[in-house]
């Protein structure tokens, strides 16, 4: 065992159940966040490059050395149809990692979207090529090809760890990782979610108050709430 | 005297006067705070959700505690036709405490939109809606309902002191709080602003220079103002 | 000479060649960012205030204290056409120093846009005008007119160092510098990345792998890259 | 009524009761705020420029203009004996407001701490005097004395809303507002609490859990906590 | 297999070998950090709550909600001698959720520190305790016990990736994770490391350049550097 | 003329005059900034790493790349006594560029102190060898060497321009850069003002007010200034 996974390419992974992950496309972020009990969320600096990108596929991790994004053409190698490229940094970098080119190879790899914890350009091409693009920053600064990182290793993203293969789902609401062995369950738990949400959407709708939806009132004068006039 | 205003809820505030707050709601953000002599802003983190979001009404404040919407729920009962809540809460944290089901609550209770120091989630749906939300940060992680705030005491948001009644006005360009006792002088104020802007607008259009407009060039002398070549 | 340079306006500068200005405006500022060398481009921050503002122009620089835009002013007697305002601040500050009449001045007297390094206000009417913005803030607060800066003396704004006269450009991507005496060299630096990049792009439509495109495979081996199963 | 509060210096403030104040100065922040209930403490980048710094006393509030520090020397005037200057800046700002001067002219005034949203500088000086500076920041840059703000206004500093004659305690830990109406309650909840603190951490020190001194082991079991092995 | 970690206390868990914490606590961060290829360090956000602070054992990991400390006293429990807690939270949050009880719980039952990604409070006792806390932030304002998280899953932590029982260093340089697999081996290497510097060090402190002791002028000139006069 | 400075060692720059600089050793960072008119400050994010850490040399300046420490070597062979080594990076990165070894290395060559625009280690050692440092962060993470920069070329260092061979004077309150040519007058501007302030602060220690001692009070009534009780 060595001591670190710094210079690694791991070429066969095990992706999440395809099925899985086409259900899990069906729902938001905060949806399946909930799903799953609240977990596998990244920090909310991940915001989308354009509003109303979303994404859902199977993780192809990187890891990058800061101002270096020699192993994203590493990585492009290893993509299959569905994958999303997520992107960790081995330290806090906001360099543009990735632009249209990049772009261009991933998509003709099979790649549906990148998540990335540092920062990428080219956004008028990207939204024109609607490649949807997760980062903490857009930075026109472009990067060298020095140093070696990894790729399809377990990485810490955005305070998230992801394994190659877990499910990632990003929208305008965020980036949540689903572990691969729980994809299907998670799914199924999102749908299972999403159908009690209609009917509290019309009850809230017509003026029912979730004080009484929720059964709140003993709860809240139990715990001391007083209403003064 | 209690020694704070934790677990409270105060039912009946008085509000701003409704034709005072129409009136607000025919300007700007910028343009009321300045007629108001530059008192009452939001910090500036505070932004709209989607662009062009915008809102004015009557305040009905929620202290809430980190991690816990349960006051959002109690807040919803109070809403009054016009009002807008103003969430704020006891320390920093931007969790996702708002989202579409409660904006339905609130939009059916008569609540004409949130400003918010913290984070909100469910932003494609809140767009569809066109419910206006300006916050801290946008976040899929929910909330718990565990722990007592309040509803309806003098609140600090990002900054602003509100107090429940004041009118909020909220737009592209940030978060203004008016004191309800002088929300109908302040929109006299706001509309003679404007008025003048209107003349200035077409002189600077045509080419004449502030310096000259406001009579700047002797001040500047004064001060020392020397030009070179 | 004077220990520095605060309450001075130069009117004389040197302004970059207009054909090269035209030629640099064709490109994005990434690529010319690249083009130079990857020198010159301001901090991420800077953003623009509505998405697809681009502007590409010589630079008028101002020098503000903070929560003082009286330079502003100053500076619109100084614009030429083709100009681009470029205002640093002595210390951080989002007040909102600039908006829609200042806007109108600027245009008037031949300003094609604003880079801030500071607040701006107005930004549905800035929007509504196309007069492209880029800025660390945005913020309804305004400014007093009290105390003296300087127009076009060299500045440091967002960590570039900006000389009157200098070629601005700013789009999606961010803002970059081109210093006044390689204006035309950088265009044509930037007009010969741009052709390879249209061929390296249908490669990498094709699925050809920047690995090869690039001939990465010896290096990465050399560094010690290892693929595992 | 004046639309705000800017241009005004209030001479006459009623000041919390000495013995409250001296009675609190006993007790630490941290103490104060549970005691109080949670309430009225600063944001935590408010923070001593020196180790072991400490000051209680009653507020003189000031509000400051960005990068402008006339209102210092106007606040000056007002100071009592055991004062704490309390001092907030319309937008936020790191200038540096005050230093060694200024502290020689509060002391000899009767100040005996400073608390301010804003930068400090001469920072081996001041600690060299002992006298406490809360600040945000430190900063060798100085201020104009341009543009009026006020004194003895209520105030909004760090996110906690200061009245003057309120009690201000700061230590290590941070800084707490006592409203002036409540301080014998404050300070006599504070001693209570400290006596309780004795035992228990004897009972601590003896090994004896939280679980079984705070009785929690049925809660925990009750809120679903499951061990495993 | 449940779909989350929350909600449970794993009580047996195996620790790293003691020798090989003994002998990793004989050396600094930054070696310990060199000596594994540079992987496993927390965000430098993570500072000591005292100059001089430092730290080493086995982790006991808890997974804090924001602005809960219910799980804190969970895993005093779990302590062993030699033990660091490792506190994590769901989301961001600068709460103090850990002060002197606490610190003298964890003491009497074997703990050794606390690194914690969020607040603590009590600075001053314990400095006086000489009792190391890491965290990101401090302050005084303290946290509620209504809502489950776990004790000894794995957590992210300040974006290092925390197992129990893997070995954490922290001083002034900040704080370093140690799988327990590789404890030992981590520890050579970062003898073989220190042992080199020695030497290193005489030769710099005799005016020897790292250009030549590395070796480094080939290199530099291969890549291109020009040296102008 | 090259497009840009990457890539280039300067060998031959001219340095202050020293008597010029020992002067200005005298004078605090705050005192000087003011001399010289409140311009050449760092941003306020500077901070010695240990307290009293101070420096004041003639500037070697280093341009770094993101993650790179090569050039650090390369500016060791170039100081001379008295110099001070002022380093910046082409992005924002707080890597620890720079520790115990390289600090060794720089006091043999002459170096008196180091400005760094990033992170550094071995705060404890440093601290020991009372080496001055002043930095944007504290990090153990090192970097590579691997990609060019540049040596005595003018770096935008925390905001601030600097030439090779202006004084860098840095203490507690932050970095003031004095441009070579001037540096005798703001020495002597330093000692005029710094004479004058020792009749102020006793005049302030009587207890006379800076609205008399600066004649303040006129300009406060005319600029509308309201006592009220």
């Amino acid at each position: 065992m060595s001591m670190n996974d710094l210079g690694i390419v791991k070429r066969s992974i095990e992706r999440a159940d395809r099925a899985a992950v086409d259900k899990l496309a069906r729902f938001g972020v905060a949806t399946i966040h909930e799903a799953m009990g609240r977990v596998g969320l990244m920090k909310p600096y991940m915001r989308p490059i354009y509003a109303g990108a979303q994404a859902c596929g199977t993780a192809v991790t990187v890891l990058l050395q800061p101002g270096d994004n020699w192993m994203m053409h590493v990585a492009a190698e290893q993509l299959r149809p569905s994958d999303v490229i997520v992107a960790a940094c081995t330290s806090d970098c906001e360099d543009g990692f990735f632009g249209e080119l990049l772009a261009t190879s991933f998509r003709a790899r099979g790649g549906v979207g990148l998540v990335i914890d540092a920062g990428v350009r080219d956004v008028k091409s990207l939204t024109g090529m609607d490649f949807p693009v997760f980062s903490r920053a857009i930075n026109a600064k472009g990067t060298v090809k020095a140093t070696l990182g990894s790729v399809n290793v377990p990485v810490v993203c955005a305070g998230a760890l992801v394994h190659p293969g877990d499910v990632v789902v990003a929208d305008d609401d965020g980036v949540v990782v689903v572990p691969r062995a729980i994809a299907a369950r998670a799914a199924d738990a999102a749908e299972a979610r999403e159908a009690g949400e209609a009917e509290k959407r019309s009850r809230f709708a017509a003026g029912e108050l979730g004080l009484d939806m929720y059964k709140m009132r003993e709860a809240l004068e139990k715990a001391g709430l007083r209403y003064i006039d």
